[in-house]
């Protein structure tokens, strides 16, 4: 299907002359034209004049959303859109610098998609990684927003449609981020999305990624396999027909390893058994449909990197807290969501909301659960770090992302310190755990990968006072208490529907 | 959403008075009425009458299809419709006995449904459990005859419509199994099939089993994983609300495990790492769609036995050859499939049509690949002794399910001496590899589980002329040629649709 002339074809195309006729196209209606364009491709699939895709995809229009789309600028004209320094300088931001390992490309990774760039993990990397002088283009079907109005949920934060969110982030520091909005289960939508912006990396955070929500129903249940599953399939495959070499940056998460009572190492484990020594995949113990469609990805990945020399990079994430990146903060129209409620919510995060508000913190059972965590701000790092130092053809390489562990308890107590110093009374209580987990056990986790990469951890003593309980006391106001409580159960989960919301 | 009184409305209308007046009513309509039925319901849904649904899902018929759809007797009614003793006697066969362990449970399984028991290794068991006196179900969507119509390929054996065989199995031995045409992946359809027929135990073969075809195009790769996985939550759920004392048992793969360089236990490894010891799932390294769905499946199963309770076997199976079994020679409307194509075909079977008819013996590349094999008539028993030894509420057990290990080339010299005493000269060729895989590489892979609960393995050196290579050349007038050689590469697989037939 694929010979060595196809593969020449995609090499001429992506530096020879027809490339460079159609940056500047790019370039003079960039300049002068303001294009709208919209995918709503999971509702309206329309067909496509393949041939002259390129232009025309430029030209076509939606009235009812707003959505810049403006072709790539590559990295050496970035002046001619890229704020001035000064801005940059004004915003207190450093310029972009990278620590970049040698590889078998002289090329460095510049174009980044950010696939699920509009939720709460992946707003804050596309904004840093366009902060950085990245060109991204956030890929986001906006499903997370319809989660909370199904739900009855919302962000503690206001937040702005995803299309003032780029607005404003162009007017601060005259970057573009591209938005494609569309489904990547839907794979004709996924493979325009790539023909037209041709990435070298993909972060792929587009995943329905609560545990809560993947338990309230089989629906739902089936929704996240499906889902996480098919959406990542697609993107292998877009990666293997439309750009061999760019790097899969996938967000996995920890809790793909369970909790086993030997330390937790970082992909791999050496084993001795009779006699005999190999290296093999780390085995893993997920404890919920959404935790175990990562497993799923995860071992789907590791075989195209075999198979077809897909690079991959695997982050398994830790939970995540905070809310403020040096991006996000520039402005009230970048703000990021923080969920508090009792499926999106982490436990973190919602023990500083129910401090702000006079809620109880709400440990789960014993509340000996421990977990890798980490700073929002880490996240954008790691994201990056992995991007600059890109896996190797066929590599699938695996990375804990977190800083450091701590049990429910320790959070409870340390929120509780903070809440003391902030003059609150906070109380715990211990609630029936909703889940299936052990609450006492070992747990040793290894996370050096990314430090050697060049991590800086944010640790949470320094910023559990600054980037969170003064947050979430800004904003109480806007706490919804009803939302708090969990109201999911592992054992309860039905086969049918859950119609009625909370 | 379930309390203990929902439990025990459960139990009692398992066993109490509305239980048996629904047994009168199904024994008067089996004795007086053909019913017709046929659930088409991936295309037509049609909304079902919850109330009386019992007795309603009787009287609903369909013109264009046959299906016998006789309510259960229960076993200690057998005799109303089962085969007079002298019968089994006249045809060879022991009336069942089993090995049954000490369980919880005083009643003893004998509700088996079959989903996929159209199929070569479902057709082969459901007969078996029939003849074991157990009370069968198939359930099938039949798609498996629809890959042959698109793919140009057919079974080397004529084998008659599903609603044929079950016909000619009750004219033979005057028992009934009932057939429950649907997909599994509609959850509407498969409660009402498990509503209906309240299986002691669920054996589950509905699953796309080609390696190559799920490496065919990308519609291909994400249909096995979703009509796999999705399916295989189905099941889950449908036990766990209809239920719970159902035992599951689920044919998985000896290709989750890969090819590691330990010897691979069944099931889990107790590995000790640093200092510390725990007993983990065993490392898969799957290595093709398909493989990687039964990892999948085997993931999602072993949270439910967790979380939820529910009993399982996960029959790690070896590659199968053979064709003929006790109840499959009784009539050759009860013939069971044979593959030899490059899609569906394992390689024992190939090789034996391959020698009848002539043509050279094709290993992919140096021939060292190593794999679990098994007799077609040991996986019926093997399916057996795991029904009459259910696992605990809670547990989640895997076998592996093989008798011996041959590499590829071990093969094709025993396939090559047999030829030899049927007077066939027989060559062996190697073909370019179509799939990713290591061609000389460790393999010592445990099996003793099923030995213990009472396997007695028909081995190959005894049933390879009889069972395969006569059964071969009687047929090899059928065999398509053209459809030997493999035609789906691992490394070529496209995003496009494979619209071309070969």
């Amino acid at each position: 299907m694929k010979g060595p002339g196809r593969r020449l074809r995609k090499k001429e195309s992506r530096k020879g002359p027809g490339r460079r006729l159609r940056e500047k196209i790019d370039l003079f209606l960039l300049r002068k034209v303001s294009v709208v364009r919209v995918l709503y491709s999971a509702l309206v699939r329309r067909k496509r004049n393949q041939n002259g895709a390129s232009a025309n995809s430029l030209l076509t229009s939606h009235k009812s959303c707003i959505s810049l789309r403006m072709k790539s600028i590559r990295p050496y004209k970035i002046n001619a859109t890229a704020a001035p320094l000064s801005q940059e300088v004004e915003n207190g931001l450093q310029p972009g610098s990278h620590q970049i390992l040698d590889n078998e490309n002289s090329r460095k990774p510049r174009r980044v998609m950010v696939i699920g760039g509009d939720g709460y993990c992946g707003w804050a990397t596309a904004l840093h990684l366009s902060n950085k002088n990245y060109e991204v283009a956030i890929v986001d079907n906006l499903v997370r927003r319809l989660f909370d109005h199904q739900l009855g949920l919302d962000s503690l934060t206001p937040i702005c449609s995803i299309h003032n969110r780029l607005r404003r982030w162009k007017s601060l520091t005259g970057k573009t981020i591209q938005l494609q909005i569309g489904d990547i289960c839907d794979f004709e939508f996924l493979s325009e999305a790539f023909k037209s912006f041709e990435p070298d990396a993909v972060v792929h955070f587009g995943e329905q990624r609560s545990a809560p929500y993947s338990m309230i129903d089989r629906s739902r249940a089936v929704f996240t396999q499906h889902n996480n599953v098919i959406g990542t399939l697609n993107v292998l495959f877009a990666i293997k027909e439309f750009g061999e070499e760019c790097h899969l940056v996938k967000l996995g998460t920890m809790g793909e390893y369970g909790t086993p009572n030997i330390d937790i190492e970082e992909g791999y484990i050496t084993i001795t058994h009779n006699g005999r020594t190999d290296t093999l995949p780390y085995p893993k113990q997920a404890s919920s449909f959404y935790h175990l469609s990562k497993v799923h990805d995860s071992n789907n990945i590791a075989f195209t990197c075999k198979a077809w020399g897909i690079r991959a990079t695997d982050l398994n994430q830790g939970v995540v807290y905070g809310v403020r990146t040096d991006e996000t903060e520039m402005h009230e129209e970048l703000c990021n969501r923080f969920d508090y409620d009792g499926v999106f919510g982490t436990a973190l995060n919602r023990f500083c909301v129910q401090a702000a508000v006079g809620h109880p913190l709400t440990v789960y059972g014993k509340g000996g659960q421990t977990r890798g965590y980490l700073d929002i701000r880490d996240t954008v790092q790691c994201v990056e770090l992995a991007i600059a130092n890109p896996a190797k053809p066929g590599e699938f390489r695996v990375f804990n992302q977190f800083t450091e562990q701590f049990s429910v308890n320790d959070l409870a107590s340390l929120v509780t310190k903070a809440g003391k110093k902030l003059g609150l009374d906070v109380k715990t209580i211990s609630v029936p755990n909703p889940r299936v987990e052990a609450e006492e056990h070992y747990y040793n986790a290894k996370h050096t990968k990314l430090i050697e990469l060049g991590l800086q951890p944010h640790l949470l003593s320094d910023s559990l006072l600054d980037s969170l309980m003064n947050f979430a006391i800004e904003y109480k106001d806007r706490v919804d208490t009803s939302q708090i409580m969990p109201n999911v159960s592992w054992k309860k989960i039905g086969a049918k529907p859950r119609t009625v919301a909370a």
